[in-house]
């Protein structure tokens, strides 16, 4: 079966990595910029180059559209005219209301789409940073509306299974609310937090020591809290569009908690039971509780 | 010269080996539960483990605080009677105007204080995760104030130096109020962050779906934005209630911004911009621009 990959980054790119490590043979690729096509036919992600979304979606018996998200529309309306029958279509997009509301406007009835979000990434990004064991027992999302026959998501739950990933069907609405809380507003706070510690001048704290200072004295906490600030703007903020809804009353959440901590800096009980709480909250889920999933440490 | 470490968890501990290591050979060691001693003369952290504070400082040429940031005060008033005449000591706590403030008002004249932070650490704790080489690569700030002479500053520099660690001579209101936003900040932010993230239900976001939905989408973004929030909660108190003031605008500035991202989730331009320019900073800060500083990868 020819498979095509519609966005050779660091996803789409990980993803033909690992599929051609599991056995696929035949796996077509397609990526805006001529170069990255290039770079993964060199790298071993893909069999063959496509020069257009439409040339690599033709006779594929599944499309993965690895695109940043609001690029994924696009791409639908591009590739349609091209799939054949019995197709599947899926993609990788971090929402998945939008992605299933797209796919059910542009996608021809013959064809069928299955969404899917891979809960693994990097605030690297590209081609070269693709690797194959990228998904290895990462939770991978897989999202379908009433349309799509359980035939259909059981194949794409093999190509999950393929790359690595444990396969975890969920709906699409309360996804997009949970990644809110766990990947999106991390990513805000992330980007604030840079702004707020290390800002040339920041409002409120005239007092602060020069930027060079506060640089010099940053370790290892600064470089964790924040290192998902130097993800994708771009890629952000096309998630923060697409989840806005979901997204907001957890930023006014969050910074309801500031302001709250702020007010309570000199009660020795508030900060102990405050810090307590998070430490036991945080590590009940580093312990996974029984649970499965990816949020346990996994080497990396 | 007999150096003694008073408090041996990862901090003292980590010291303990470094100076073992680098040749120091009368090193004495107390903490408060005679059980860390135990375990610290096996690590090979210590030569010798004491029963009280007093008998480790007597005739001690180097003492250094390693405890708890509050209890530094009741070692200093412990072993003043003891300090020799010309003997040093030194401290690790992560605020330093109000060490500098006990040391004028407890320490006897015939000793001196140069108080000391080492800009690295770990959520880990305790003797057992002590390490050598924790300190290797990482800022080490010194502060004295006017009674200390240069020769007291000079021979903690060496000490520093043989712990694999760069000393920086800071003023202590600037190291408090840069370590306030590089290191405090982050640290609140994050507790705060899995309290939103992963609370039972949050205030705010009714539509949050299940703890265990969200704890089972939760990666590795979330793993290392909340990395400090599983540290030593009674630290990150002390610490708070030390440096109130520094600590409070910049937790209000941060709020502030979040407040302000929730308000323009739906402006693409605002976002981008916003996104590029914490990406722009971080990767200034993570690629030092001509600065030296523990702050970029070191590889751990």
């Amino acid at each position: 079966m020819k498979v095509a990959i519609i966005g050779l980054g660091l996803i789409g790119g990980s993803i033909g990595l690992a599929l051609r490590e599991a056995g696929f043979g035949d796996v077509a690729g397609y990526d805006q910029r001529p170069e990255v096509v290039s770079r993964a036919l060199e790298r071993g992600a893909i069999d063959h180059g496509a020069s257009s979304v439409a040339a690599a979606a033709r006779d594929a018996g599944l499309v993965v559209l690895a695109t940043p998200p609001l690029a994924v529309r696009e791409a639908m309306i591009e590739l349609a005219p091209e799939l054949a029958a019995h197709s599947i279509v899926t993609d990788t997009a971090s929402t998945k209301q939008q992605v299933l509301a797209w796919a059910r406007e542009l996608l021809p009835p013959r064809a069928s789409f299955v969404g899917g979000h891979p809960m693994a990434g990097s605030e690297q990004h590209g081609i070269d940073n693709a690797r194959a064991d990228l998904f290895r027992d990462a939770t991978y999302c897989l999202v379908v509306d009433d349309a799509t026959s359980t035939h259909d998501l059981v194949a794409v739950e093999g190509m999950v299974a393929s790359l690595g990933a444990a396969p975890l069907r969920i709906d699409a609405a309360v996804h997009d609310a949970a990644v809110a809380a766990v990947s999106h507003l991390p990513f805000v706070v992330a980007a604030a937090l840079v702004a707020s510690a290390l800002a040339e001048q920041p409002p409120g704290s005239t007092a602060l020591p020069s930027r060079p200072e506060r640089r010099r004295l940053a370790a290892t906490g600064f470089r964790d809290t924040t290192r998902t600030a130097s993800g994708d703007p771009l890629m952000h903020r096309d998630i923060c569009l697409a989840n806005a809804n979901a997204l907001r009353p957890l930023l006014l959440d969050m910074a309801r908690r500031l302001d709250e901590v702020a007010a309570h800096l000199d009660e020795p009980e508030f900060l102990l039971s405050f810090f307590t709480g998070a430490q036991r909250t945080r590590d009940e889920w580093r312990r996974g509780d029984g649970e499965t999933g990816s949020g346990r440490d996994r080497g990396t």
